[in-house]
């Protein structure tokens, strides 16, 4: 086996694609910074425990472990950094009103979630934490919807969904959890034959309810349609009430909504969002309110927030990443010398030829270059 | 345990940290873009004999290791990011003429190199290759210089050494490389009452170099003293004019020598440069030449290169993170929303206080306020 091979599902990224994602990158964390969303970088290792508590047990058979040599405990390399952030949250700033927190880097998977799919996604999001209004949702929203049009995609769709609905039906029809788990992913599908023995044994109206919810998707006024056919409980009043006004407060996607889609169920407490584009069948941004989350970290916060894979981003952004630069030839001249610092500290990308080589780049285009007329240097045209 | 404590020399980077080692990223990799550097990104993970051929026993004992579910086979953490670098040069770009790539992300340690030194340093850097000639050296050496003023560090010194020295001295004095390997520590560590014994069987003329190698530091001017002191084997005065030559041409740093500054030996092929400056003992950035290490990716490669811990670098820089930002209330208010808008499109950071909370920041000062004014909205000083 040749040792340039990587392993499957892993791969570098060659200039032109790593010089978008920086791109993105900066994009991305300097509008989180105009929201006022303060940086944080946890680490690539923690221990096993502290990545996985209060996660599923699916991020537990995705997350690398590895043995401490210096402690001789588990560690295991963050699969996810959304966990990662509610602990800072928690315990290191530990404040008492709002924080808004953001975070990118790369997180590891020992699996790919699809045969494409890469191991090493770069995670970027924001969190906000410590206030339970619908504001904070609506914030993240149009933070999450900002960011992917500073990225140049068009035509975004966001898609509503709230796991209060479904939670309402099971606390009303006291099922016990390994048939809730069922329906969820008989839902999750869409699947009625499945559906239907599932339900069988549940009251009327609430049977009736979790066969139409696989139905209840659209546009935003299949909300008006879901107060109709499902039962006024009072806590799926409350979620549609908070689905209709974030759907108002949406700029720049058009807005569905989809009852049904319960992906993140177990992590999230309240409204979720996913956003779609015409080019890709998966989301490429996911969030929502997950206020339980910090509890394992011993303190139980309001939280909400959206997460972007930037590798994906990279392939599904219109923006190039080709600059224009200047040739430069090698001498030992001190005018020349000052010439090229000059033009570097204004920005200009200056690529000095050395003695005797031909230079062959995917980053930059040379498309000018440095002239000698008497003890002067001048930028002219490339030929 | 707690289920939030970390593992030992492993570190969170809060607000104000992170914001700035943010800051010093961006403007390194930007100094790297003006002088035509490509930005690389290499995977996290690799098999271990990718990482890990042609390097020290060091490096496989400082690399974390791993079983890939998909193929079986043992996968490395990366340590150190330059051999990644080294194999896109030789196989993913596989060009004829120079290439210059960057690249900047976390390497993990499975034990600190020191008590206090962090397991997960942020490595930086940039690589020439495909040039032999001492341009190439002097371009590095400037644009490490360059970079190390942008981070606002002061009163560099810069320490240049060369392999060719001890080189010619070895091959001449045809000693056997366990002696050769004894040596060397004896030098590293300038220990003279270690060299006498180790060097007694050498040949007069390389046992009296070696024993004078430790004292060979000092200003550039030493340089004439080693041409004195060191016999005129044709290698050995090659090494001292090279030296020479990128002594003359470092320029934003005093520049000393010291000829027994072995570290990196077997690595490295020519010149070899250190950074220092006066708050720390270990030098803050390493560089030089490294012809060999493309051979084992199949393709012998002129190469030359340095590399800085950022994590080191933003307890070094005196830049502060620190922003101005604008308080706002949380309205549903169309003119607000609109002027929010238009301040954080100029890049004014404004933060919008959501009902009933107080806040308290890191990274940001506040102190600012949008005020209505009948149906205007105004920035005005916070009191």
């Amino acid at each position: 086996m040749s040792t340039w091979l990587l392993p499957e599902n892993i791969a570098d990224l060659l200039p032109s694609e790593a010089r978008k994602l920086e791109e993105l990158r900066r994009r991305l964390l300097d509008r989180f910074r105009v929201y006022g969303y303060e940086l944080v970088m946890p680490p690539l290792l923690e221990y096993l425990e502290s990545l996985l508590t209060g996660a599923g047990q699916d991020l537990g058979l995705r997350t690398f472990k590895l043995v401490d040599q210096l402690s001789g405990r588990t560690m295991g390399l963050r699969a996810d950094m959304t966990p990662q952030v509610s602990r800072i949250d928690a315990h290191l700033l530990n404040r008492q009103g709002i924080t808004r927190l953001c975070y990118a880097g790369s997180v590891l998977h020992t699996r790919p979630a699809g045969l494409h799919a890469t191991r090493e996604p770069y995670q970027i999001g924001a969190e906000l934490y410590g206030h339970e209004g619908l504001e904070a949702d609506a914030e993240i929203q149009q933070l999450m919807l900002d960011s992917l049009a500073l990225a140049g995609l068009s035509r975004l769709r966001l898609d509503l969904c709230h796991v209060g609905v479904v939670q309402a039906l099971f606390a009303e029809a006291k099922a016990p959890a390994p048939l809730e788990d069922k329906i969820l992913s008989a839902l999750a599908s869409k699947n009625r034959s499945q559906l239907l023995p599932l339900t069988a044994a549940l009251p009327v109206l609430i049977r009736d309810a979790l066969l139409a919810l696989p139905q209840l998707y659209g546009a935003a006024s299949m909300l008006e349609v879901a107060r109709a056919r499902l039962p006024a409980l009072p806590a799926i009043t409350r979620a549609l009430d908070e689905l209709s006004f974030l759907a108002q407060q949406a700029m720049g996607a058009e807005v569905t909504v989809d009852l049904a889609d319960l992906r993140g169920y177990a992590y999230h407490s309240g409204v979720m969002f996913s956003v779609y584009v015409d080019q890709a069948s998966n989301a490429i941004a996911r969030g929502g309110r997950y206020d339980k989350v910090g509890a394992v970290y011993g303190r139980e916060r309001a939280a909400t927030g959206f997460s972007v894979d930037l590798r994906e981003l990279v392939t599904l952004s219109p923006l190039t990443a080709r600059s224009s630069a200047i040739f430069a030839p090698w001498r030992q001249d001190t005018a020349l010398r000052e010439k090229i610092a000059a033009l570097r500290e204004r920005g200009e990308i200056v690529i000095q030829a050395l003695p005797g080589h031909a230079e062959d780049l995917d980053e930059f285009a040379c498309d000018r270059i440095l002239v000698q007329h008497g003890d002067q240097w001048q930028v002219e045209a490339k030929e």
